[in-house]
Parts: structure tokens; C-alpha cells; sequence
């Protein structure tokens, strides 16, 4: 069994993508002071050649308290056969395909140019020359996928658990259905976009037939670090974001407000987490004709050093009774005061969203927010009192309107032989019960 | 008068906006073999910190010949005032402001945090903590902008080149009004998206009552190449992209086929070039279930090397006339062959295309394919014919369809006093018209 986080281990005996074509160009972040070069002369700045690999077999599932990275390709999948057989087949499939990608491997050991010039490619090949940019896959199942009108169309309807239930209207929604729900859905995150884009088109391309893409969702940069080893990201408020998010490295609060413990609801979800997508369009255009002590106001921490109102630094602690002259420092109706676990009776999630910015609203203006990704122990208990009270008196409201939205039981990781839900389908009551069918 | 394409010059006495703030995390790029590292160790593998400034000032506009940067944002704006005034008034600032941001600073002076408790911030900070990162802004005139529904808004229509018109309908075309044209457009290239997103977002919120954002497109990884230094993306049909595109260190080939003369037709465009826009969806999924031998006759290459079909190596020669056992071995309606120089009596582009997926078709695919850019001296003489050939016969259009169009003049570059457009408005005959109104 290995561990999920333990110190760094040699891979050896595998080839990497990159390693197929010899070395070409390594870049190298420029660092110091600031240089002007000719405009023929840039160096590479480039991130495809982040050879690290984020190990993809553990307790838990990557991708929830590895350190967040940059870029993201989040899909949600409906599931369009009836067959128990073909979904528990594809899941098997991506595993295997998953467990490749992220060791910076193709998609098959055939690939884009081994699999005969008279077979199709089991590998696009736009990740040939990219190495595995810590790509995480992460797996989620929608309560839809338990059952969908009424049906359980896969024998899991009674191993859903209590708190996988679709969330409740929250007030303000503008829920766009074709952005929202799902029976699965994948995050994909690294270091190099092209890399998260080139995994879920694989899985999606061997999905054909058994599952179809509902909604996909490009993050172009993180606003939440996971780990202390990581800088505060600015959100598209121009705010450090996610200043108290939990950290990887606080196991007291990962194992409380994260990780799924076997004997909270259903065995199989042990070792797992649940999964809230909320795509909050931002409002920038008033945003931005806002004057700074507004936005810092509605924020409740200063703009520049992301200190708490009142404070110096970032990290300094959250004075919530601290008088100013006119009231007390963080307003009342302040987001951070609002989402603080000393408003919600100490509950606290992990954030791990990311800005996005997709085309026009068709009105004149950017459609930009940001793709909230929150993974919490019981979205029942954590997320949804958070959400109601945001909801209903964050001072944020008047500038971002939620659009979609979508809730995902995830999984436990994968150690072993077991598969993406092998411990939903593979190894419980329902399987047997397949099996004598 | 300062060379575009000088060697490195130093840049003292500006202060970064990561200089506001200290030194912040400094990333590196793995390099060498393959390293696995537990979920909580992963090094920061980040292009924020890359402090290589692009020089905004030239003979020519950056963003053209500049080595083509892995991210980018894109936007066309309908102009919404009938006001010379205002439209030169906007010009103008834009050009202050583009200037700083390429150089690493805030859009103004005073910036996110100087402005004042009680005004909007004059930057909206999301790239507080990020470098130049290579930043080229890059701005084009459509052929609305010197006439739209025969009015002559701007006292601009005589200045028209005649090479500015809209692009012919071409076979196949399927193109959305809503992801087509526009007034203005500008290009922002980077090599982090937060700060080629920033910058857009900054040009937009002062366009504010003055320009509308029509449409705009996040490009995840470029499909070209512009220099020899750097290597060969792919796009995603896997295949590398853009081998035989022009390279800025052709002079020849660039003062040929990329620069306006300004004995070309308009003076005001001496030193300009024009930009063609396509959005082109690929049809990933009938590509993805097509087999490699038809994949490489219809591109022309090796899917693996890029080589031409029957060579070694990516930069083998094209031999178009090589007979196989079967015909020629690059097939007759290869996209190689039908875009090459060798079929299209001489002609050449410069190409600076990006892959884009954005979230679903609404039909269980993910939206995704190549936004083509393109630079050329005169796009009647070299993008139309090229792509009047391409829409009829290559074999590719089984496999993309073009959604979105969009062609402009991009004047020369700004040098001294000089503003975007300033030989359009400021110098020419126009612009004295004006002062005497």
C-alpha cells in the first residue's frame, strides 16, 4: 500500500512522453530583476517540460490536497447507457488511462503511433512532447448517477450516500442547467493547461458511446493555495484568495473537514471527499467602478497585502470585534466574515477554485469569475450552511451571480488493483448482486 | 528611434509590480528525468515570476514576429460613441496603459492601491504579484471602424485600405456574427494567462461608454512557432503545427510577406501589417475515431516526427512530386500540400494560432479547436487565395468547421510620442480636419 503524501519517491522504468522524442527545449523561468530583451531574443518561459510526477495511487485521490495547480480542465459527463457493465468497463478504462497520463505516459501503451496505421490512435497525440506537469485526474459521482427520474439504473440507488443530494436553491441563484449537475465528473489539474486538456479529451474520447460531455469548465489560473508551500493567488476582484483556505500539511483539518471517514454514511465512500462546483460569474464591469474602500469593505481585508482590515500582514489573525469609528473594522456583511469558521460554528472546506474568462456575456462585457471547487467531508454540514448565509448577506453579492452548479460524491483513491468506484461497484453488495444476474 | 529587435537592453528605474511586494516565490521548470514526489512536495512549477519584458516601442507592433508566447487572450470591440474625440481620446490612453503593462507595471500610476480610499482603483490588481511575463499587446482596425453601414463615423473612410475589406464568404464557412468582425481588436500574448487576461480586462473597463467587448478568446497553448529558437507545438489533431511558417529571423521572408510598405497603398500603414482571425472548430471526435494512416494522408506528415510524408525529419524538404506506390505520397489534397508555398504560387503567411477548449458543443463534445491567426502584407493577396484553395479541396475540412472570422490593418508600431493609430488619426490628413471642426 503506498502512501498518498510521502516524501519523494524514484519512478524509473517508465517512459515518459517527452522521452520519445529526445530532449527539446527545457525552459527555465527568468528570476531577479526585471530584463528587456530584443523581441527576437525572449527565452522559453514555458512550463511543458515539469517533469514532476504527482503519484496517482493512494489512500485518497490526488488532486484534492496536492498543492493546486495553475491550470485546470474540469468536465461533467452524463451517462448515456443503461448498462451497469459498459460504465464499470469505462471506469476500469480510465483508470488504467489515468493512472499513464498522470505519470506523463500516453493514454495506452500504444499511443498516437503505435497502434498500427490502420487503427486509430489510442493517444491524440497534442501531449507527445509534454512531460506529466503534475497532472492530477480526480473522479466524482453526481447523485444522478445513484438514480435519475426515479431510476436506479445501475444497481447503486441504495448505496448513495445521505449527503450526496442535490444542493438546495440558494438565494440570488441563476442557475444555467446546461453549466450544471452531471453523473460524473473529472478535474484535471496541472502545471501546463495543454496537458489537463489532452487528459480529459482522451477520456472523453474513449467515453463515446457510454457517456457525453454535459459541460466543461477551463480554469486559466488557481485562487486558492492547498499547501503552505504555496503563494496566495489574486482572484479577478484583484484579492488574495483563500488566505485561511485549509492547508495539505494540517492533518487535524484535512482528516476533520475533509477526508470521508468509513463509518460516517456508506463504507465505500472511506478515504473520500465530496465535491462542490459553483461557477460565479464575477460582475467586473461594476466591480471595477467601484471605489477601494468599497471593495475592501466587501472583502474585509486589504487589497494590497491581503491582511485582515485593521492588520499588517496576510497571516495576522482575524480580529472579527476589533471597533473601528464607524462600526467594527471587518463589516459586518464582509465576505470574510461571513465565509469565517467563527461565524459558521467552526466549519471550514478546502477551496480550490480557479479564475476563468470565457469569450463575451454578449452584452459588452467579459464573462469572467470564478470556477469554485470547494471539497468538503459533508457538503450538508459544511457547504450548504456556508452557502446559505453567503447567500443571504454577503456584502460580495451585489457583484457575482452564481450560473451553475454541481455536487459529486468523490471517491477514495486508488491502491493496487482496484479501479476509479471499485469500492461502489466492484467490491459491495451491488456487484454481488450483478454478478448473479 | 529605438530598434525593434534590438539585442537586450537594460531596463532601470521602472518599478515592477512584483517589486511591490518582495520577492515572492521564484519557479524553475524541472528539467532532466522524470521525478515523482509526494502530493505535498510538488515544486512550484510557475511562469508568473518570468521578469523578460517585451519592448511595447518599434518601427513594428509587438506580438507579430515576437517568438509567439504559450497563452493568449483575445478581443474584438464594437466602438459605441459616434466621437472621433473620444475614440482618439481612448486610443491614446490605451497606449499609456499598454506600455506599462508590457513593461511589467500596473495600467496607471497609481494603480490598484494609490488611487485613493475613495476612487475606483486604476488597476484592477489581479497581476499585483505577477512579471511582465513576456506581455505583447497588439492592435488592429477593422473595416467597421472606417465605415460601417455606409456612415462614415469617424472621418476615417477615406483612409481605408483597399485591402481592409470584410473576407469572402468561403465554402463551408459556418460562421457566427457573435464570434466574427469587430471595430477593434486587440491581441495579448504572454506567457502567463493571468497576465495576458489582466491586460485585456484593464483596456476594457477604460473603454468603458466607449468600446463594447463583441467577442473574445482564451487560447490555452499556441500551435506555432515565429522564431528558430523555438520548438514545434501541436495542435490538437496531435500533429505539430505550423514547421514551414515563416520565422522572424527570415528577414527576407518577413519584410516580404508580413510588413505593409507604405508605398503598398496607404501611408499611414507603412510599417503595419494585417491580421486574419478564424475560429476552427475541430470535429475532434470523428478525427479521434479516424485511423493514423488517414490522419497523415490528410495532413501531409509523420504524426510522430512532422516529417513530410516519405522523410525523416520535421524540416526535410516537401517534396510534393515523391511518388509512392499509390500516387504521390503527399496525397493531392494533403493540408500540407495545399497550403504550401510550392501550390500557391509563392505565397506565404505568418501564422500564430493558439488551441482553445471552451466547455461543451451542447452535444456531448467538448468545444475545442485551433483559433487561427494570421499576419500577412496584403490578406487579398495571400490569405484569401490560400484559403479560397484550402475551403475547396483540402482533406482536412472533413474535420474542422470555421465558426468565427474576423480580419484588420494593424498600424505600424509606436515609437516617441506616436499613439495606436496615431498615423491614422493623428497625422494624416484627418486629423488636421478635425482640429479645425
Amino acid at each position: 500500500m503506498s502512501s498518498p503524501d510521502s516524501s519523494p519517491t524514484a519512478r524509473s522504468g517508465k517512459l515518459s512522453r517527452r522521452a520519445l522524442f529526445g530532449t527539446v527545449g527545457v525552459g527555465v523561468v527568468a528570476a531577479g530583476a526585471g530584463v528587456a530583451v530584443g523581441r527576437l531574443t525572449t527565452p522559453e518561459a514555458t512550463t511543458y517540460a515539469d517533469t514532476t510526477v504527482v503519484d496517482f495511487h493512494g489512500v485518497h485521490q490526488a488532486g484534492i490536497v496536492t498543492p493546486a495547480q495553475d491550470r485546470m480542465h474540469f468536465v461533467a459527463f452524463d451517462v448515456i447507457t443503461d448498462s451497469r457493465d459498459e460504465l464499470v468497463a469505462l471506469l476500469k478504462t480510465w483508470t488504467a488511462m489515468a493512472s499513464r497520463m498522470t505519470a506523463g505516459e500516453q493514454a495506452a501503451p500504444d499511443g498516437a503511433l503505435g497502434a498500427g496505421q490502420y487503427n486509430p490512435p489510442t493517444d491524440t497525440g497534442e501531449a507527445l512532447d509534454l512531460a506529466a506537469c503534475q497532472l492530477t485526474l480526480t473522479i466524482g459521482f453526481g447523485p444522478t448517477l445513484f438514480e435519475k427520474d426515479g431510476v436506479d439504473r445501475f444497481g447503486i440507488a441504495g448505496m448513495r450516500p445521505a449527503a450526496l443530494v442535490e444542493l438546495p436553491k440558494f438565494t440570488g441563484d441563476a442557475l444555467e442547467p446546461a453549466r450544471s449537475g452531471g453523473d460524473i465528473c473529472i478535474q484535471a489539474c496541472a502545471t501546463d493547461p495543454q496537458v489537463a486538456v489532452h487528459a480529459v479529451r482522451n477520456l472523453a474520447r474513449v467515453g463515446f458511446g457510454t457517456v457525453a460531455v454535459r459541460w466543461s469548465q477551463l480554469g486559466f489560473g488557481r485562487t486558492s493555495s492547498t499547501s503552505t508551500t504555496q503563494t496566495t493567488p489574486r482572484n479577478l476582484f484583484g484579492f488574495k484568495d483563500g488566505t485561511r483556505n485549509i492547508k495539505a500539511e494540517d492533518d487535524a483539518a484535512v482528516d476533520r473537514f475533509v477526508w470521508v471517514d468509513r463509518s460516517d454514511d456508506q463504507e465505500w465512500m472511506g478515504g473520500g471527499s465530496y465535491l462542490v462546483t459553483r461557477r460565479i460569474r464575477m460582475l467586473i464591469e461594476s466591480w471595477d467602478r467601484t471605489v477601494l474602500h468599497e471593495q475592501e469593505r466587501v472583502i474585509g481585508r486589504s487589497k494590497g497585502s491581503g491582511a485582515p482590515l485593521g492588520q499588517e500582514d496576510e497571516f495576522d489573525e482575524l480580529d472579527l470585534d476589533s471597533k473601528g469609528p464607524d462600526g467594527p473594522l471587518v463589516d459586518v456583511a464582509a465576505h470574510v466574515r461571513l465565509a469565517s469558521k467563527e461565524e459558521l460554528g467552526g466549519i471550514e472546506i478546502l477551496r480550490r477554485g480557479y479564475n476563468f474568462t470565457d469569450g463575451s456575456d454578449g452584452f459588452g462585457h467579459l464573462d469572467a469569475g470564478l470556477f469554485f471547487i470547494a471539497y468538503c467531508r459533508n457538503p450538508l454540514e459544511q457547504f450548504v450552511p456556508m452557502q446559505q448565509k453567503l447567500a443571504r448577506n454577503d456584502a460580495m453579492n451585489e457583484y457575482i451571480k452564481h450560473v451553475g452548479s454541481a455536487v459529486f460524491a468523490v471517491p477514495p483513491g486508488v491502491e493496487g488493483d482496484a479501479f476509479w468506484g471499485s469500492t461502489l461497484f466492484g467490491g459491495g453488495l451491488a456487484a454481488d448482486d450483478e454478478a448473479e444476474r
